[in-house]
């Protein structure tokens, strides 16, 4: 059995609250077990317990945090930073610093879930502007791992690396690849192709010494087609791919209705289509969850109008993440690129005294 | 009937040089005619004549440029400009230096064409890197113009403004629209949200004077939605969200032939369903030709591997174009963009000043 964990549950997020919550934990009750893991949950204790009183098997994984103080779906970042403590989504997140959990799963709003888990947490890299939003992008082969999808807009060539080197020990941890392979979303294969940034990244990639099965450049079409486990771009390029994917697999599906209806034989051809393309849409759309990646602590959140299966699902994502090497990976890949770029400038500055001489 | 015009062509270009360029010349007979239009053609005489045999009605409409140089659809830009001149695609634009065409199509191949035509035209604004490559996307109502998909990586506000103005003279002149509506490609719809330099051409856009009916920040998904005529980006962002749809309409296409061979009835709307696929994935490729803009000329690319019609529609293109209002609004457009940026220099300046004293 991997070590026991505690995973510090915040009830009371996403649309529905315990009525999601609880029958989420309880879907996984078996695996919990297996596992050796065990649950804080943090909300009302009477919903809680009413929800829970059906499923007598979960009850004692449970410990129970009473708290009435709920963050709003719609509240602001900064406003859920000044009223929030206190809130089941602070508490969550506080209980991981305490080291009471070693991880925590929310399905509240993602904007005041990602400023309480900096504010209490701190980021792994002081230059992170905030964590990272992964996705799992579906592919023939199975799930890319893309980062970051809009939370970082402007990243130079050290965020790039950060991400690679965060999207790697995520992939690892939760899809099992043992040397996931990376590549850095750029226009053209070639090395002197593209922005400054994606070189200097690259090279980094390159020459800095990390333990990463980093396999160079790839395009836009590589994401949909599986070539490598791991792409990284910077927030605003993700962000702009995700929601064009999502706007291609909408337009697709409002075309093949179109074409699809004129006999009943197409008519069930479309029946079949649309099945497929909703489970695309379904895969490629970041709600069923993900890590926020980047902070000192594995916080999952989870779709805020997700259902009981899809919290089980970002439970389990926290359990993989918690009982893997994935904290102390890239804690040594983060060492070993602040060690490459303090040697890059050792050179820089040898480089530069000799001319002085 | 409209002005007449010449259009230079490049008879040599792509796979199959005067074998698909002539039948294409020939294919849009009876329009060139109605609207005034004849042809430049540059190129191996015997080879042209023997092609132009077959379709006594086009004839009277050419004039032949024999040469027998013919830049390779493999050749390095620096190479093609090295020993290009005299070859048919450099006179093909050369011819509109010269003022003897007011357009030229070449299907040859994409680098020499842009190197060769901004070094015979050089660019309408100093600081473009390169001529802008744009598309036409399909969405459910029609087709939006994305620019730029891959030629400029860099690009500051003043360039997005750029390719704002020339998208727009563009998107009215090929697709008919009276007032064409324009987006700035984000990640997000909020004025607070984005990249430096988009946020700076959305300040451009909305304060600098220009005659554009411009709509503020699209998102991804708008670029299949049709929610704006003409959607403005880097050549980086355009790039990706290009290579991204078409893998995610290849994607979409292998789940549906999965999913949907399985029983008989499945059988006929997968096949269905891969024509209207296949549709999609031919209309989204740029790979039908597209004009380069921003040069002080009309020039087209047609595709190098395309077909007569394909030829024939880039024909249309370059005709749509140069028998419209098109080079003189980007003219106009970019004055009064430089007016406004000096306005704005004059400002800092005065406030510079103010401070002085």
């Amino acid at each position: 059995m991997p070590e026991p964990i505690v995973i510090s549950i915040d009830a009371m997020g996403g649309d529905h609250g315990p009525s999601v919550v609880v029958p989420g934990l309880a879907l996984g009750v078996e695996t919990w077990r297996a596992r050796g893991v065990s649950f804080l949950v943090h909300g009302d204790q009477a919903r809680i317990e009413a929800e829970m009183a059906r499923y007598p098997a979960l009850r004692p994984l449970c410990e129970i945090r009473h708290t009435e103080l709920v963050i709003g779906g719609d509240e602001k970042p900064a406003q859920a930073m000044r009223r929030g403590k206190g809130s089941s989504l602070w508490n969550a997140v506080e209980a991981i610093r305490e080291g009471r959990a070693q991880a925590a799963v929310s399905s509240g709003n993602t904007g005041a879930l990602m400023a309480i888990s900096k504010l209490i947490l701190r980021m792994v890299t002081p230059d992170l502007e905030r964590p990272a939003i992964v996705v799992s992008w579906p592919t023939s082969r199975g799930f890319t791992t893309v980062l970051d999808v809009g939370a970082n807009i402007d990243c130079d060539a050290e965020r790039l690396v950060d991400f690679a080197i965060m999207g790697e020990a995520y992939h690892r941890a939760v899809h099992g690849a043992n040397r996931p392979t990376i590549g850095l979303l750029n226009v053209g294969a070639e090395e002197q192709k593209g922005r400054d940034d994606v070189k200097e990244a690259h090279r980094l990639l390159t020459e800095g010494g990390l333990n990463l099965n980093y396999k160079g450049f790839v395009e836009g079409d590589d994401i949909g087609k599986g070539s490598v486990d791991v792409i990284v771009t910077d927030g605003f390029t993700g962000n702009v791919a995700l929601k064009t994917a999502e706007g291609v697999a909408r337009f697709v599906s409002a075309e093949l209705r179109a074409a699809l209806t004129s006999s009943l034989v197409s008519k069930i051809g479309a029946f079949i289509a649309q099945g497929a393309l909703r489970r695309l849409r379904e895969r490629i759309t970041p709600g069923g969850g993900g890590p926020l990646l980047g902070l000192n602590g594995i916080v999952v959140k989870s779709h805020g109008g997700g259902d009981a299966k899809g919290f089980a699902h970002a439970v389990g994502v926290a359990a993989d993440l918690a009982q893997s090497a994935f904290a102390s990976e890239i804690r040594r890949n983060l060492e070993q690129l602040t060690a490459a770029l303090s040697e890059g400038e050792a050179e820089v500055a040898a480089v530069a005294s000799e001319h002085k001489e």
